[in-house]
């Protein structure tokens, strides 16, 4: 199949999950509303980031599709497979941060990138408690698992596996979160079939995290939860920079910073050397995240 | 002169300094007192990192002396001057986080470094305010330049554009803050000497920004101030992450976290795409950090 049929064809898939996904987190929120930025891309292509803050369950929620092009910046060259003086990416990225400690914040990204005849999808979609509840990890894993076993019984566990190693704090020796799942290169000969794959992660990853959130938005919380989730949050902002490839990417192509940022948290505490009380809630997470787990 | 000297010599000074800019910031607060965590590095060497948190004047202060030689991590190698198998390294660094976004954050770092028979100092001193006062920034500035004058006129000039050069955000077009000087690689074939001019330094620096501190502590500010001054602080964290050669090395060196982490600021906000009001008193902060400016 041509690149190009199929960047078009998930060009419109994400401007439909974007349009989909903002009014499906506008209804769970019932407060907030996105606001829309529509950004022209210097060297070619755009982008919409839609941005929601200060909802009354989404402390900030961002969701960005771009379709950019252009000559491949001399920094990034090596990073490409294939030889080419141009590449394309079109992706859709999702990044939620709730209000209460006790919904897990999440994030997903689908994206398409070409570079000359070589073409390729990524992305995956993961989940980051604050305080875990082990049903919502199965339920969460158990939905991914599933889109993946309607295209290859191999997926889930292999894609699994990448996103524990991908979303992975080497100086803290800990997860980002309880993970989900994470691909790249991915569709090799056949990427008409790997955009149909992608197609039923992207649409079963919000129904799943939506569950949740209805699941634990009543769920009691004080001073202390709510000062570990921003203590907590400070970790998701050392993954970000200092290991995320997508931000190091976006920053080095001449992305739009902010729509890069966008998925930082919105309150963050980076205090010095909290530990947490033996037998805690807080320790018993910190288990968790130094050990992965199978969950689906 | 023998390196071991030096190093020797320059470990006593940074104790003594880390003793008295502690007594001295915690006379400065009132009411914060410094913790004081002992550490040693797997591998050699080891430090001493002391913080104080949720003082009266200061949110989040931070001292660290470390002490630190071993083999050369394969991956620091390329980034090193010299070939030898072990490195040692010797500094102290403080960072200081102010409750009032009207007294501007500070740092501070101070190093010497030995690989083989190369040996160097490295460092410098920076000011960050939230809310610019020229008298302040110039005060600041000129206590450097007359510290460096004592040793040679150049200095002064040369490390003034060099800690512009360093602390500069490309991906937003800023500094990081209004300067300060900044060195490395720095000594030659006279490290005795080196080390007069970097405790003169050190020794200027301190009182000069607690003189800025005492003059601002009364300055009103709102709510307003202190979002903005916990928005910009998330620059902070973008500078430190993503380009800070000192956060870099500490980790991959194998250096201790929560140390290299102390320089973090205590409470930020990472909120999406934040103007500034026309003519506003930060957007003049903005304008003067897109275009470095002779203080001194």
């Amino acid at each position: 199949v041509d690149p190009a049929s199929v960047r078009a064809r998930f060009a419109a898939l994400v401007r439909d999950l974007q349009g989909e996904w903002c009014a499906a987190l506008e209804r769970l929120d019932g407060e907030g509303t996105f606001v829309r930025d529509a950004w022209a891309r210097e060297g070619g292509g755009g982008g919409v980031t839609r941005v929601l803050e200060d909802g009354a369950l989404l402390e900030k929620a961002g969701v960005n599709v771009s379709d950019v092009e252009g000559p491949v910046p001399a920094e990034l060259a090596p990073a490409l497979p294939g030889k080419a003086d141009r590449f394309t990416a079109t992706g859709i990225s999702l990044v939620l941060h709730p209000r209460s400690p006790m919904i897990p914040t999440t994030h997903a990204n689908f994206r398409f990138l070409t570079h000359g005849d070589t073409a390729w999808f990524g992305g995956g979609a993961d989940l980051t408690p604050w305080y875990l509840f082990d049903d919502d990890a199965a339920a969460f894993h158990r939905a991914l698992r599933a889109a993946c076993e309607r295209h290859d019984p191999g997926f889930y566990p292999r894609m699994k596996a990448a996103c524990d190693a991908y979303f992975f704090l080497p100086h803290r020796r800990e997860g980002r979160g309880v993970g989900g799942i994470f691909f790249d290169h991915f569709g090799g000969d056949d990427t008409a079939r790997a955009l149909a794959f992608v197609e039923d992660v992207a649409r079963a990853f919000l129904p799943a995290w939506i569950a949740i959130a209805e699941r634990r938005r009543r769920e009691p919380f004080g001073a202390r939860e709510r000062a570990w989730q921003e203590q907590r949050r400070s970790r998701y902002v050392e993954f970000n920079l200092l290991h995320d490839r997508g931000t190091a990417f976006g920053l080095r192509s001449g992305g739009r910073v902010e729509s890069i940022f966008m998925s930082m948290p919105p309150r963050v505490r980076f205090s010095y050397d909290r530990g947490t009380a033996p037998e805690s809630r807080e320790a018993r997470l910190l288990d968790v995240l130094r050990a992965p787990r199978e969950w689906a």
